[in-house]
């Protein structure tokens, strides 16, 4: 049977991105939930019709009998939804950062408000899947992961697991995002003329994505080093990982411990060394890439990984996660 | 004895460019007048200092001693900041289209607003020095044109007064422009998503530096189809000139027009057809460059014309406004 | 019953797109045939394998058992192979301009090359589904559209068919165009610093695609002005289309002679003057857009149509083209 | 009096920057020295005339009594020409890696051939003035630095020499470039649609940039990771290095050690903490722009520098060692 889904936020590159991949999605129906102002929307053609628009107010996805809503939404927008929601018994994907950090302690260090619903952060299941699967499939409420986090983590969580990185030295992760990833409401830092043939690093030393990194690797703030840098594109992250392994001795060696925990993952794949991934191999699809390079001699090791940010960085992974909690095919839509 | 100058709206993409060219100018000292708030400024590097600051005030100009005042502003605030600034007998060279299209009523219809000043209207003098060069001279107060009008203008007016163009058939001029033209203030437009791997159509038949076009060429609007165009770059505009010619017998006919009426002037550079100038030729220079192709079979031409929109489109052309009415040489700072 | 295809070419845009869409075809299996050499493979995932490969001759066509091939490759390519597949009773959709012209005379005009198979030539269906889907069904041999001249000519036939065009003013053509329309072979005019923050035009009144145009509409040499121009993106075309129409009063009786044409048509999207579309409305789909604007008062009409030049400017159309052959539902792996 | 400068290879990238940079130079004639084809000129204006053009010998050298050749050219056509232009007393500014490594073995093992003039590579001076201004003002032969080694050694030797960085847990520098970086020759790299809306690594861990940093700055090979990456960009570096510094108590204190070194140098900026350069800061200056982070409490940094790969990169530093050995002002033609 057919499931409803809602999007709130819809007009944002996220939410633009779900209803792109729930058009292909072949067990939900989708509505349209507006929240705010009908402003950037673009010119229908002749004899077409969107989506089913509703209201996003608790009332309105009862009457529609929604099985499950996405929040493309600003945090503060997402506590105050995600409430109203459950109360009618709807599954939540919640996109913003309002789930993602564990304490009301967490969410207002980083987030610098105050967590209006700390039960339901408390509840929220960190919806990552390659690393919380089982949870993922129980939950009423998912915090889906941030952009840079995702790989970030899928790339440093099985390493650390194994065991092989000196953490004396640390891990230094140079992370480069397409534009989208600053959202769709206009700025002088996304303006084109600024943009184009410019590169630049922000955030530096403080970006509030790097608690959700520490929590999901179990490094500490004094071994992660994190630089967020904005590429003049459209859509992609690369992320480039730097550490030292002295109980390593290949490039082979250490892939093997990708291969060996990701080896039946869907959306994870590996390259043999020293092949590594670029942004363009990753765009419009829900794949997190992996490849590396090792120097035995002096045991640093290089990891390059890669996604597209409005995919498994944020729309393609919530569909993952709503593909599991619904009980679809984890693929079902994303391949 | 060095003149002294000011910038209104420095902080925009004409009026930085402004700042650019004129700290090369040998005889300018630049004041940048504070009109509006301080968002968007850059950080200094240590023990660096830039031009002096002053208010955007009659009296702050007075006790400065400028000589002549920038108006990189919109239209609304060229009209009320002109009439203040000639109070005190300093020179304007207005980058807005508050004075350009002559008549209160052509103001209305294509600004939609009341113009408030019809008595500088009235007086202002259109500052294409290619065209009215002596009147330039002894103005006090400069419109300075439009970005698609000069080089449109420059391309068209010595065809019409060869009179060698099929007007029955008409002209059609397709103009594409970078970002920069739309100005520094963030929109959904100018956002570094939607342009990118974008190129769009704009204000067709109604764009309002038409009737600029009309009133420098001659040509009424049933004879002039343009449509303006955004290219995913930061500046540079291209425009694709079309018209016949029934009594051209040759390319190099028609190129010998431009020749004749161009030969000595410092900022047009002309090409042998069938080559054409591209934007990279222009960006960054005070150049408009115009190159032509023709059919003597079917007595079809094209003209193709680039300058850089910021440079001879605005800032550029606005300080050979100024070196002509205060007795530069017309090239200082532009070569 | 699945059918076999084979595509010789596919290390080139328009050869990978067509994988890309074949992939996600529920009718055929794909065969990648190697004809040079394999520079500019990207590496493969590790447990990843493409689709089978085999070489690019009639032997190997035949024990495949394939059912139709297509040849994004060079004209003089297209030109043997054709032969050569047609021989062991393979349809063929080719890309180039091989089969495009009709006669020896106006390949050799257009191609400065001999036509070596002349008997082909007379005897391949140009392949624009809107105008000709009925002998496409029938043809062994698609000549499968110019980007440039699909989006022409599906803008401009309405117009002659109607009558409505002034044609003694005749019609202007301003078409801008990705990148990946000069293909993927390395050169000066591709280098990222030379394209990118530049526009330049190219071929001026003597581009190769314009005989395509006037065979397609009807219209003579004289009446159409067209020029190419590389827009600083990947893909897609943008073309600005001027006319007189003397016996229109509307826009909307202007648009009532595309809708009443293309009101059926899969891949043809209208909008209500004065919406026009842009680029990224069509980027990775097979639908050519279409909107307008008219002035009743000068009877001057403009109409904007886009496409992506590698969908259905090329790949998509060969696909739309095989579905019409071996009777798939037209819209089969392309929405 | 008038210095006589050549340029070979100005055809490239860093050539034509030299010409730019040498037509605004007061102290210095330029000639165009023909080496090979004429491939990809682009067209004059009419009526321009571009500087004299001699042929690339020692006898044309010599005639046209040239005081300084600039070599843009491939590390073994440098070899070649400098040992016959030493030869009639003209000094060199070489722009590629022939003369960088200091011994054979170094070049051999990074430029995987043989060095043909082991006496001059034994005699060249490393040009960058920062680090060795007295030897360049004596030197017949300047090898010019490699773009991404300038803004690395820059900002990496100051914290060498004050002996603050943790050496056990080494040095990383993530460094991204534009792609004019890779020449003008066309190759599939620098294809328009294989960079735009793409990022990627390349040389992991093996670049030949490396062995120039660990010279000038003393680091060892297993204490420095390099990546280099492309941006799609035309021109700028950017690189992030990323150290810990045990006995440094504030951000304010490390940017003191850069204050105190480069106070007084004419092409580095620094920038007050937390404040970083990105590329539009630099681009088309001669500026290396250094800024910083410092977490006290984990001891870790960053610094952030930026330059223009193609003037401090490339030609403008070659400029700048052409003005220290001949006499110039060491600013002169570069501000």
């Amino acid at each position: 049977m057919m499931k409803r889904v809602g999007i709130v936020g819809f007009r944002g590159y996220s939410g633009d991105e779900l209803l792109r991949i729930l058009s292909r999605h072949c067990g939900v129906e989708v509505y349209l939930m507006d929240h705010r102002s009908d402003a950037g929307s673009k010119p229908l053609p002749i004899g077409a019709s969107g989506p089913v628009r509703i209201a996003a107010t608790a009332d309105a996805a009862k009457s529609a009998g929604l099985d499950c809503i996405f929040l493309a939404t600003p945090a503060d927008v997402s506590m105050e939804l995600a409430a109203q929601f459950l109360g009618v018994a709807v599954r939540i994907v919640d996109l913003s950062g309002a789930f993602r950090l564990g304490t009301v302690e967490n969410f207002k260090r980083w987030y610098k408000e105050d967590h209006t619903q700390p039960e339901l952060l408390a509840e929220a299941v960190y919806g990552l899947p390659e690393i919380s699967r089982d949870k993922i499939a129980q939950a009423r409420l998912i915090a889906n992961p941030g952009c840079y986090p995702t790989c970030a983590s899928l790339a440093i969580r099985p390493l650390m697991d194994a065991g092989v990185v000196d953490l004396a030295a640390g891990i230094v992760c140079d992370a480069k995002s397409g534009v989208s990833g600053a959202g769709r409401k206009p700025s002088l830092k996304t303006h084109f003329c600024e943009v184009t043939e410019n590169f630049s690093a922000y955030s530096l030393l403080d970006h509030r994505h790097v608690p959700e990194v520490l929590m999901n690797t179990g490094l500490d703030v004094g071994q992660f080093s994190f630089t967020a840098q904005l590429i003049p594109i459209h859509r992609g992250i690369l992320e480039t990982i730097y550490f030292r392994a002295p109980r390593i001795n290949s490039a082979a060696e250490l892939m093997d411990i990708y291969v060996k925990r990701y080896g039946n993952e869907p959306f994870i794949r590996l390259y043999e060394p020293p092949a590594v991934p670029d942004i363009a191999s990753v765009v419009r699809t829900n794949f997190c890439d992996i490849g590396l390079v090792f120097d035995p001699s002096t045991k640093r090791g290089i990891v390059v990984t890669a996604e597209d940010n409005l995919v498994k960085g944020a729309a393609g992974q919530a569909v993952q996660n709503m593909n599991i909690m619904l009980g679809f095919a984890e693929t079902e839509g994303l391949l």
